[in-house]
């Protein structure tokens, strides 16, 4: 059967990594799609540097590992792709399929997957933000148009949680999701913790190491992971997509000794984005999360991905792999590939429904705003040494109903008069959390604002 | 959408609960697959016992938590089932679209599938036995019949791990898998690590506790992960399902001292179902393995699963999650019975083949025996406590060219002039260390017969 035709807009490392990966492979991907998957377009900003890349890769297989059982010996390369500026012209290409977006970005990544989505194409892409940000807009467009916007490689990078979500778990009712799903903060907070650093030596130590952007603002305050939870949450839970009810807190003002109190304590510290279901409504945040040291995912450690997702039939179930990366990303963008190929001349009712639920049957429940979540807390006080203070913030926590799981009381330095305090709650409303910490903070024993983490018992 | 029509074969735990999900998650199932999914005809040996089987399921879904934005009260009810012993007048039924097997076994479940498939049948199955042995002429037949055959349940339970190894790596070259996938050995391992007991004790235990059979050897011989091994082997790699080329060797012969002294060395001992592509095969085995404890898959602990997947593009990925139980296995068969619904009408080439490479295009990629296969080996030996001994084992070993990771020397007790030596290898061809072996025990310092096991450092 005659190859299906694709073009890639962009060709930087996931761009790029896509071709290669496709090429390197092609034999493989033939006997499992059925056909071939050929790259014929390829449109750039540069038509130099993206030649260069092209001329930089292997032209053959893995050496001396031919695809088994298939003469690779003697198999013409692919053709070579045509490269060109014309961004429009590729989009709008009668020869071409498939549209791979790669270019990232909102504003011009949106234009041209609605312009591709407009000529008929099914589209396959990486970019998270553009999903979370303009979703609900490009799924109602392919889904009137009837084709396939596919973007496994959005989300943990070549972990298939996506697939899991929509497909592997679709005879449960998803409870939770809470996923490490930004590789940046993961490598800094794996840093702070191994080398004992501060976040701004760690976070300079992931830039010379590639980990970290020259700007890693996105990452570091937790919209990368917001934007990917903001997907999951929809898919998990039937719901539109709505990043903006997101609470996002990233990881640049965590101190150094709230990760070494919490691994006293027996836990440690992740940018988790978690979003829950509850009878109130659903919750949705990235945050700075404690979690007991013993749960797998509190021991992902570095650039690596990992989410568990529970639901009312499997149970706890944990996905693990590379969350970023050419490869990881392209092994994710490649499947998709392959998926479309399968679909792309199927009736649209043979096809499953992009965020997993028909899309005239989403769910109206509403998304939580932070104040009324319900979690575990960690809290860092610095008291006053005196007799009492304890009492004054256990009878404040008490008075509106929070219990408290577990303490911890550092011995104040000769001289200094003052003390930290760590107090574990068990789960509580987060607006009544806040009321105790506003009242805790008008206590004369009690020197500095209130450090706030949560926890979560995985 | 009318509903599609299902039927089960056997009402026993898989059976049931499968029914049990699909009835309490109905509403979230139709706004997931497009039309609802019922159960109109079950066949079973008592209609007694599986009348009162479904009598003491919850008339409605959780309570309290109907599915989010649909009408859930009113609904009418999913029609009950007609229950009847005629297994053939199910699979032989015109109104019946999809037959969900779940009496287990391999003659008369043989039978009954493949009549299924001869009347146009999709089949929905959880039997790994069955598949192993007879999924080649089962796919067969239902390839020539243009149905699908459904068996996400037969590995891993509730881990989409078959969906994952089709679909969500298709991109990749897979290069190899590693698995704890028999969650009864993994029971039992964590009990004697945990509690110092030996095999016999732990068994009683898991007995007991309701994770191991009454004749609990196709679990602890290592069949039951190697028929699940064999399935992913056939996935990964494009090859023929092989079962009687698979090494088996379960955890019955396993002593209590090698997981105290793997420990010690820093490993964990596991179960593992391994499946490697090397230059010159497929390695295909299942045995007690070494792994560092440090490694996210010798952390997965008491009768959970865990699977390791290596793909060229992706690096390694990991899927963690319950391996048995009613509800987890159901998780597995609603899933795809929510996948046969959306494709049961298309075009055969829409689908993905049933062992994710198309069928007229295998590899014939030979299994390894296992005196083929390469690894690293942990040795223990008795040897008499005499100078010499440890040069006379390291010259044997070094004129067959294996090289040593590392070594432990236990201290003699007092008078007795003995001690237990353990050597940990670099990676070489068994049948090499196997020769090596044969020339160590015949040392006259060397006391008895070798224990050998495998490492891997996933």
């Amino acid at each position: 059967m005659e190859s299906i035709k694709a073009g890639i807009l962009g060709f930087g490392t996931v761009g790029c990594g896509t071709y290669a990966v496709l090429r390197r492979n092609q034999e493989e991907i033939r006997r499992r799609a059925g056909r071939g998957i050929e790259i014929t377009r390829i449109a750039v900003r540069s038509v130099e540097r993206a030649r260069a890349a092209l001329d930089a890769l292997p032209r053959t297989g893995a050496a001396g590992t031919p695809a088994a059982g298939t003469p690779a010996a003697g198999m013409p390369a692919a053709g070579t792709p045509t490269i060109d500026t014309d961004f429009e012209g590729l989009v709008a290409d009668p020869s071409i399929d498939i549209v791979v977006e790669t270019i990232g970005g909102t504003e011009r990544a949106r234009e041209l997957v609605l312009a591709a989505i407009a000529h008929g194409k099914h589209v396959v892409t990486a970019n998270k933000a553009l999903l979370a940000i303009h979703g609900t807009e490009i799924f109602q467009a392919a889904h009137a148009r009837g084709v396939m916007v596919a973007f496994e490689a959005a989300v943990a990078g070549g972990i298939p949680i996506i697939k899991a979500l929509r497909e592997g778990l679709s005879g449960n009712r998803i409870e939770w999701i809470a996923g490490i799903i930004n590789g940046t903060t993961n490598f800094i907070l794996s840093e702070m913790r191994d080398r004992g650093v501060d976040f701004a030596t760690a976070l300079a130590d992931a830039q010379k190491l590639g980990y970290a952007e020259a700007d890693p603002t996105f990452d570091i305050e937790g919209v990368d992971a917001a934007h990917k939870l903001t997907l999951m949450s929809a898919i998990a839970f039937g719901v539109p997509i709505q990043f903006d009810r997101a609470y996002v807190e990233g990881i640049s003002r965590l101190d150094a000794i709230d990760l070494r109190y919490a691994e006293e304590l027996g836990y440690r510290i992740k940018l988790l984005g978690i979003t829950r279901r509850s009878a109130d409504g659903i919750e949705l945040r990235v945050h700075p999360t404690l979690i007991p040291s013993k749960r797998l995912i509190a021991n992902v450690e570095g650039a690596m991905n990992a989410v568990a997702v529970q639901g009312d039939a499997v149970g706890t179930t944990l996905y693990y792999g590379k969350g970023a990366g050419a490869e990881p990303t392209a092994s994710a963008m490649v499947a998709d590939l392959v998926d479309v190929t399968r679909l792309h001349t199927a009736d649209p009712e043979h096809r499953t429904p992009h965020l997993a639920f028909q899309p005239d049957q989403l769910s109206d429940t509403p998304i939580l705003p932070i104040d009324a979540i319900k979690s575990a807390y960690y809290l860092r006080l610095r008291v006053a040494d005196v007799t009492g203070v304890l009492a004054s913030i256990a009878t404040t926590l008490a008075d509106l109903g929070i219990s408290v799981d577990a303490l911890l009381q550092k011995e104040s330095r000769e001289g200094e008069g003052e003390t930290d305090l760590v107090v574990l709650t068990h789960i509580t409303l987060e607006g009544n959390l806040r009321r105790a910490i506003a009242q805790i903070e008008t206590l004369e024993t009690v020197v500095s604002p209130v450090t706030l983490l949560r926890t979560e018992n995985l």
